[in-house]
């Protein structure tokens, strides 16, 4: 256990949109029911107004902080959200949810359909961030929560976080998208494509039809490979890995002789274990459809009360400065109570996970001198 | 036929090393005999010292300028080569050699090994940038060339300069390496092992032994759709792109909905065509073995007159410009001659060989007022 952990946790789940009132999706489509998996930390109060909502990144899940029996290793974010930590849970009752189109505990592609007694597969339709943030609503509504007091999280994350604000302005008092986006720029579609292409390209996959014989695994792992490159940085891999030899010499042979390659190799075969290759195709579309540029994320004539904390890495190249700063012009054009801070980390993308010192101090003083203390 | 083209051109080919004269190679082994597909264009005056050698990047060939019979496109720097242009063919007598363990006519992984009298596939040796300037040597060798006037490329390209400033300082004028490095960094090594992971999780790659039932093209089109990020530039994909859709409107399916997606796929399609995928395997690997970083490019107590002309381009993130920069500090700490350009185009690491203009003054200026004129 680490210092002010949360301890042992457990995951939750709740179902809803059961027949005849599914979700309505962005596609047209109906879907039901719908389960999700979330994780609450810390109690919500009497008047139900301390609640915040941590949403996760593409291949995140419901438990970001705490233990569960018998792991070794807290949730992704237990760095951030514990007794006094930046989401302190002697303050807050914190909530995270896992997404709509996930593989774990959530409705996905790998859920079995309701009507065919099988896995959805590719039958799964098409989610957005939208639809995600729809699920996430019963989930909130269900816990009695009219107005939560923030909505935080990094990537993925943050759009999520956006379109909560977008979605629901009305029931938001405070966002933190982190390391994220008003819109995929055609270089992170590019790569999301690639991404779904390695998968594709597996026979393995088999039209996404494998949850009786096995997942594409070299396919999804190549995606992933691919995918740790674009969290790091030039920066951080010259740290981490620099021109480091496995062995004395190289093997003039198609081993991995670098220890970069041994790390994205291994990193591959890890990924495969705990994610569905559909799963990672729904979510990489989900999020390369993610437009909320041009004014949608505050419709013209529409004023809101939210206030906002943008945060950004200087080195992240997969979701680059500029595109956080797009955010805090399209906020501050709408007169809306914006802080924006870019962190001087080398950690790429990934820093989002790994600025703890920085990202406490920048939540913990946005929550209780903006937020909380105006309650 | 463009303004000023040389025409028609052949490709021609020089074969040498027959055993027990082989090339002996880095890895040990020796190798032979060893054909070198190659053209020339302009002539070699009677001093045979106007001979300017052109090498070329990963994917390129010995098709730099000109027309083959029936092409209705030219050479890949027929731009830079021809009368009147940067490498000025009335003037110069230039040389394009393809390189070992390419598929354009020179021996590599699918020519057949006299041996077993099948292709080698793996049992192909590994080779490096190294060999391939060995092998190079043979071809300039037999051409009765003493000394090139200049060695000149982009990307890999770049990596043959270096090597054969390295390896043969006495018998090269002048050197131009265009965007690149004195050795590979881990994220450049990332990106080649997550290309080599795509091909090689193809099962019709089938260890490399497709010959007989074609290539893997699934997995080497995945290897080229990423490749093809790392060359263009975040801006340039959004000039060219931005998130334009080929329909009016999302599929919801996992078509490709936006242009960039097509683009991709059209150029990964296009590429299986063209390229053996073992070949790309082999010479991935041999630009991530490169390193002629830390003094290995002039070996200390060596002086060498040799001059450069070193041009980087500001939006190449692949081959970034701080990396031209320690080619400059290499050579400039070692009293060499050297010229250092960072050219500002928005075109990634795909700008040298589109940033025409901008190329053909630097190079036409290096080479008529601080290399020819003082010959």
């Amino acid at each position: 256990m680490t210092e002010n952990s949360i301890g042992l946790v457990e995951t939750k789940y709740i179902t809803f949109a059961e027949a005849p009132q599914q979700l309505l999706l962005e596609c047209g489509q109906g879907l039901g029911p719908i389960t999700l998996a979330y994780e609450t930390y810390g109690e919500l109060n009497d008047s139900k107004s301390n609640a915040i909502l941590i949403v996760h990144a593409l291949t995140g899940d419901a438990h970001a902080a705490g233990f569960h029996e018998g792991d070794n290793k807290p949730g992704w974010w237990d760095n951030l959200i514990g007794p006094y930590k930046a989401f302190d849970i002697n303050k807050y009752f914190i909530i995270c949810s896992n997404v709509l189109g996930g593989c774990q505990g959530s409705t996905g592609p790998a859920s079995i359909n309701p009507i065919t007694k099988k896995p959805y597969a590719l039958e799964f339709p098409l989610i957005t961030i939208g639809d995600m943030v729809n699920a996430q609503k019963y989930l909130i509504d269900s816990l009695g929560i009219d107005k939560l007091l923030c909505v935080a999280g990094g990537s993925m994350g943050g759009m999520q976080v956006l379109q909560w604000v977008a979605s629901y302005p009305e029931r938001i008092k405070s966002a933190i998208p982190i390391a994220t986006s008003l819109k995929h720029s055609p270089q992170q579609i590019a790569f999301g494509e690639v991404g779904r292409q390695a998968v594709m390209a597996d026979p393995v996959w088999n039209k996404g039809d494998y949850y009786e014989t096995g997942q594409p695994e070299r396919g999804l792992a190549v995606a992933r490979m691919m995918g740790h490159i674009t969290y790091m940085s030039d920066q951080s891999m010259e740290e981490k890995f620099s021109r480091k030899l496995k062995d004395q010499n190289y093997s003039f042979s198609f081993k991995s002789d670098f220890e970069v390659e041994g790390y994205l190799r291994y990193r591959g075969d890890e990924f495969v274990k705990r994610f569905d290759a559909n799963s990672y195709l729904y979510l990489t579309k989900a999020i390369d459809y993610f437009d909320l540029s041009g004014g949608k994320l505050i419709p013209s004539g529409q004023t809101i009360d939210t206030k906002f904390l943008v945060i950004a890495f200087k080195s992240d190249w997969l979701y680059p400065t500029y595109q956080s700063q797009d955010i805090v012009r399209q906020l501050k054009m709408r007169h809306i109570d914006t802080t924006y801070c870019e962190i001087k980390s080398t950690y790429g993308h990934d820093a989002f996970l790994l600025e703890v010192e920085e990202e406490t101090h920048l939540i913990k003083h946005f929550l209780n001198k903006r937020v909380y203390e105006e309650n």
